[in-house]
């Protein structure tokens, strides 16, 4: 299986690329001019009609390609895809509904409240109220970051006693709020996980590849 | 397996209650008392430490019990448990990385701006700004439903060219919007989606179930 990963550097893709350098499978990456919105043209709303970054094109044993987006949606199809890589407990395995759980929590609860982070001129209509809207989502967001620190002092990793494709995700939402007041690599439990995971020739790999430098988190 | 699933009615465990009946596996509601907070109290949160709702627990074949939070984990946990039901395609078969997309985007990008819509208070500090935050909420609703619509133009249910999960999670958002000024239900694909969900006999024992009167959508 061959894949092709729609990028632009930094954004939602950075977590599959980082599955995909662990897993080691053959993959492109096609990089998105964002720039002149490429992610809102027509050859790329033909394959992901919400024009969000990543989008995954999967080159299927019968030949048949596969489109896939939404970014845990990549990754749990990923760890899936390669159960050798163990980037997930398998399905019917012991553990497999506590991954799915923060998989899910942190793809449902912390990355949308990075859009009106990021955007929070779509969140509210009248100009005079976008910078409650974002100091209100960067409060927010360190409360749930909060909370992950706090689970992640009961195990090594946030969905696992092992490494699985939740952490990559989580490694992303982290150096998201790199700027924040109180950023959340801050935080104990988390600040030492992402200092494992940026140890990881496969994450190195990945930031280099996208171009990112220091501070990563 | 025997499951519980703590709900309230009409919340998010709507979705996961119409699965458990689609499947026809044994399970308990173990109703929460929300005017009381129960959902915010210590047992409740040492299972699901979000204090929200549902929390599914999940009594194992060796005895052991799992714990399940977020409704679209819950309804994927489901269906993978229950491969006979054919509830979403099977891992590694075609068509999965279709029906993952949309049950993450569903949960991702629909789901979150609800809570906007029903909990506008949270998303913005000053209370001036609060009928904007959900007004807003509602406009981008409408926008995400239409987008859900053009893809059901192209197949009969939102995930897959059967029944999956994600229908039942559908039917939940869309009925959230039942007094929107322009509810979803009047699209017209999502309307005939709806009208052949809300004839299911599963889906009528989950609503009747929860007390849930007309109008359902
Ligand atoms: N729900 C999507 C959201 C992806 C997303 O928000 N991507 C951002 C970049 S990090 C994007 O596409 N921004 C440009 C836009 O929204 O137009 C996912 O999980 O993949
Ligand atoms: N991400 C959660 C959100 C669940 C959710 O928002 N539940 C609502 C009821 S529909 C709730 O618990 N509201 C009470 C609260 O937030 O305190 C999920 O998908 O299960």
């Amino acid at each position: 299986m061959a894949y092709t990963l729609f990028y632009f550097p930094g954004n939602a893709n950075l977590a599959p690329h980082m599955a995909l350098e662990e897993i080691g499978v053959p993959y492109e990456l096609a990089l998105l001019d964002r720039a002149n919105a490429e992610h809102k043209s027509a050859p790329y709303l033909a394959r992901n009609p919400t024009g969000r970054i990543p989008t995954l094109l999967a080159q299927q044993p019968d030949g048949n390609e596969e489109t896939v987006f939404e970014t845990a949606a990549i990754l749990l199809h990923l760890a899936d895809n390669h159960p050798d890589s163990k980037l997930a407990p398998a399905p019917g395995t012991p553990g497999r509904g506590r991954f799915l759980t923060w998989l899910f929590h942190l793809t449902n609860t912390i990355q949308p409240e990075y859009r009106v982070f990021y955007y929070p001129e779509q969140h509210v209509t009248d100009p005079a109220h976008v910078a409650d809207a974002k100091a209100t989502a960067e409060r927010r967001l360190c409360e749930m970051f909060a909370l992950v620190d706090r689970e992640l002092a009961t195990r090594p990793y946030i969905a696992a006693d092992h490494l699985t494709v939740a952490d990559f995700l989580l490694l992303m939402l982290v150096r998201w709020g790199r700027n924040f007041t109180h950023p959340p690599r801050d935080l104990p439990h988390l600040g030492r996980l992402c200092a494992e995971l940026l140890a990881r020739p496969s994450v190195q790999r990945a930031f280099e590849q996208e171009g990112l430098a220091a501070p990563f988190v």
